[in-house]
């Protein structure tokens, strides 16, 4: 199955919800912290809770890579621990001369085998290339991110009126040769979303920013239920994975979810 | 020692080559491809043969992190023998949301004890403070890259007629409160150069492209003398580490990277 077809059947099944493995030592339940195997027993919990109901997992690679080898080794335990009709995201937002990327592409689609990859589109189209090059794979490029400092560049106005993550999506959407492009595009601009969602096209996105920074789910579904296709993840992280810092987070987890989710199944079917 | 003062160091006794690990295994020796640490193997060779010259060492982290945690432990081994009085640089090119910066710098800076990173500009100031927060450190923000697709954002024109990368400089310059900020522009743009090198102010520039990329070390090393302060490294990789696929390989490093620098030098002293 492509990442493409996981997303899409997940979709179809009504879940949208990414939940995402940023797992901090500092945030997770006290009576875990001196385990071992501390981040994979807390992983493993959470994927155990939220299995029915996620659309996919998004682990990010800062939140292991800060423990060295300890922390590459409970990467790989939680990735095997995921179904593999489950799309699983590498939150690694890599992109570098072509050789290099090659690189990262390799760490990231063959020695981990993640279905996806989260990219900065910087340093242009041969940076991004190597990841298209697996056909099979998803690559989501960071468009209009949910931070402040989205306003730096992101947003600012080019020579032609528009801006500049704007002209990145036009980008995105011709290199979509092998059909395994998506777009990363924060929660936390409606307004911008409004605009730019026909801009879109068929490009599967992905959503962060609903929730510990603020974004409003609602209102991005609705906006976003204006397409044909969905090919839609809204990525929450904290909002799930730390819900309930007791021993009872794995459940508490499985509960928001539950309730995320079935917002954006109403949001849609208004 | 801070990582400005061992560049400025190293700059004060005429080294302005950084060597570049890009170590590929498919492309090292073949007498030392099958030996069980053969990254490290190749790295500790180099080293020696080239620490009495080098001004810094760039380590690319793609190159290890492909190999999971067989590769993780290699780099550390490396950066276990590079003397401390040497600059080296987590060739990392990172950039994400505050939290997950957070946790990049702290990998980076603290777990492998990294002197600097290279950094991706594109979310903006909250996703580079994390690791400007460490005042002994240098974060080498990318600008004008060395790569064809360096046209297709980077070159972009902006409504006041400056290009992107332009802008990102002085952008960087702004954030550079603790003295640790520094630029990577590539080696293949020298027209740019000429019209560039009054913007960079004191920064330290990180100048990638040189040789395999095609920059010309010359020009390179005739525009950038015109500042009061050097605060300079050309980085080399395959240029210098795969000069020879012999077992003879590490004397032919050292003898490149001392060839190199003296060609700096001379272009210094003209």
């Amino acid at each position: 199955m492509t990442a493409l077809e996981k997303l899409e059947n997940k979709n179809n099944e009504g879940k949208f919800i990414c939940v995402g493995l940023d797992t901090d030592i500092e945030k997770i339940p006290v009576h875990l912290k001196d385990s071992q195997n501390n981040i994979l027993e807390f992983n493993k919990q959470i994927i155990e809770s939220t299995i029915d109901n996620a659309a996919a997992y998004k682990l990010n690679l800062a939140f292991y890579e800060c423990h060295g080898i300890e922390g590459i080794n409970q990467l790989e335990k939680t990735l095997e621990i995921i179904p593999s009709d489950v799309l699983t995201i590498g939150d690694a937002k890599r992109g570098d001369l072509g050789n290099t990327s090659n690189m990262y592409a390799k760490s990231i689609f063959e020695h981990y085998a993640f279905d996806s990859i989260t990219l900065h589109p910087y340093m242009g189209h041969d940076s991004i290339s190597p990841f298209l090059d697996y056909s099979d794979k998803l690559n989501f490029v960071l468009t209009l991110t949910s931070n402040k400092g989205a306003a730096d560049f992101e947003k600012v106005k080019l020579e032609n009126g528009k801006q500049l993550y704007q002209l990145i999506i036009e980008k995105v959407k011709e290199w979509n040769k092998n059909n395994n492009c998506g777009l990363v595009y924060g929660a936390t601009h409606t307004k911008e979303l409004e605009e730019d969602i026909d801009l879109f096209g068929q490009l599967p996105i992905l959503v962060p920013g609903v929730g510990a920074q603020g974004g409003s789910l609602k209102e991005v579904i609705n906006i976003i239920s204006r397409r044909d296709k969905m090919r839609l993840l809204v990525n929450v992280s904290r909002g799930i994975i730390y819900k309930d810092s007791s021993k009872n987070f794995a459940k508490a987890a499985g509960e928001e979810l539950i309730k995320l989710n079935t917002m954006v199944n109403e949001a849609l079917n208004k």
